[in-house]
């Protein structure tokens, strides 16, 4: 039988996850920079918690791209921040990127053994809820949320996935996300707002960024992670 | 600063309570049972974890009017069950009533060290948000939950007490259950019938329970904590 469910937060209960294909949401930005990133034709990215990581990969592959943020700010020596709008394609068509980020890369390594996991966000939610329930009958959308606290930004998005899957395989969890999405589909920029974490990036003046993640289905590839633990475009 | 949040099981992360005010949210059906129980006369009602408990109460006070369930059934040597139908005036008018229920039981007890304490439902949502505001200016509702899951039904009710705070008071948690609301609230009985839960309360023949919980602000008192730790009308 079909289910999907939704974690609101990386750090809560988490179901087995061995026979389950896992979405991560960080929708504000890693997620939605990452499927840009892909979508203007890098090879691969991987997302990795710390600055020391990225830098010693840089060191064994010079062409790699770097990005990432501490506070939402670029980190000195990388090549990038963490806004899709500083991976054009003439940046990153061909290369492979490796972005620092923390509460998305927590999440990812959080479900590291589910058999298939993917990237999700507002920008590619139809392509990954497909790419989902392609891939095995039990669906699990696991939220980054942001310093610990649920993230209405990404549940939000999760909404946006959860609304492909048919209405009887979700829990109350899934159901609720599902209700978040309704509120604002016709206003997602507007709904983003409301969410404490876009405030504190608008006031950053990462407004652009915001309204940039709002974009539902513009992209049309699915993330998902590869042998090697990169992910790519499907 | 006026703040409300919103925990979606008990179970969650529970921020320091020493200076909220703290809503229990068992929808289906304790909390809905109790608010009935004393819109229809009680003097006050206590909800206890253990069936010990409740004996060991009625061999106190013979007066004591027993009642709770297991699994939604009624308990054997027990007045009543968990069902707001069972608590007519005839029964409980100036009586003392003590209720055993599960998740409710154990939510509240986890926030007993709050300074105000009261019980929430659909049926007194406007009545407990004006009380929690009155009380302190930092609000916290904690939903039960069901067996450890996130429930639909607990979520709504919170919605609608977060609907009568300033919207800029919202937590993102509190946001999610007010947007789970504002999708059901003109037709509240078809949103408590999505929850997984009020199905199977449904599939046992309570169809009623669920219909009588979906009556939005049916009652005019809020339930709160007295010094006993009893719950009264206010």
């Amino acid at each position: 039988m079909r289910s999907i469910d939704v974690i609101f937060r990386w750090q809560d209960d988490l179901p087995d996850v061995s026979h389950t294909a896992v979405v991560v949401i960080d929708t504000l930005r890693a997620t939605t920079t990452i499927a840009t990133i892909l979508a203007n034709g890098a090879q691969a990215v991987l997302p990795v918690g710390g600055v020391e990581k990225a830098f010693a990969l840089k060191e064994q592959d010079p062409r790699l791209v770097l990005g990432g943020e501490r506070n939402n700010r670029p980190l000195p020596g990388f090549d990038a921040g963490n806004s899709p709008y500083d991976y054009p394609r003439a940046v990153v068509e061909g290369r492979r990127v490796v972005l620092t980020t923390t509460n998305g890369t927590q999440a990812v390594e959080r479900t590291a053994h589910a058999p298939w996991v993917a990237l999700g966000s507002l920008v590619n939610a139809r392509a990954v809820a497909q790419a989902q329930q392609s891939a095995h009958d039990l669906g699990l959308i696991v939220c980054a949320g942001t310093e610990g606290q649920v993230s209405l930004e990404d549940v939000l998005a999760a909404g946006a996935i959860v609304l492909h899957w048919p209405q009887e395989a979700c829990t109350d969890r899934a159901l609720i996300a599902r209700a978040l999405f309704d509120k604002w589909r016709d206003h997602l920029y507007e709904g983003l707002k409301t969410a404490q974490h876009a405030r504190a990036i608008i006031a950053q003046g990462l407004d652009a960024d915001v309204e940039y993640a709002a974009r539902l289905d513009l992209l049309p590839h699915a993330v998902v992670r590869n042998k090697e633990g990169w992910f790519v475009n499907q």
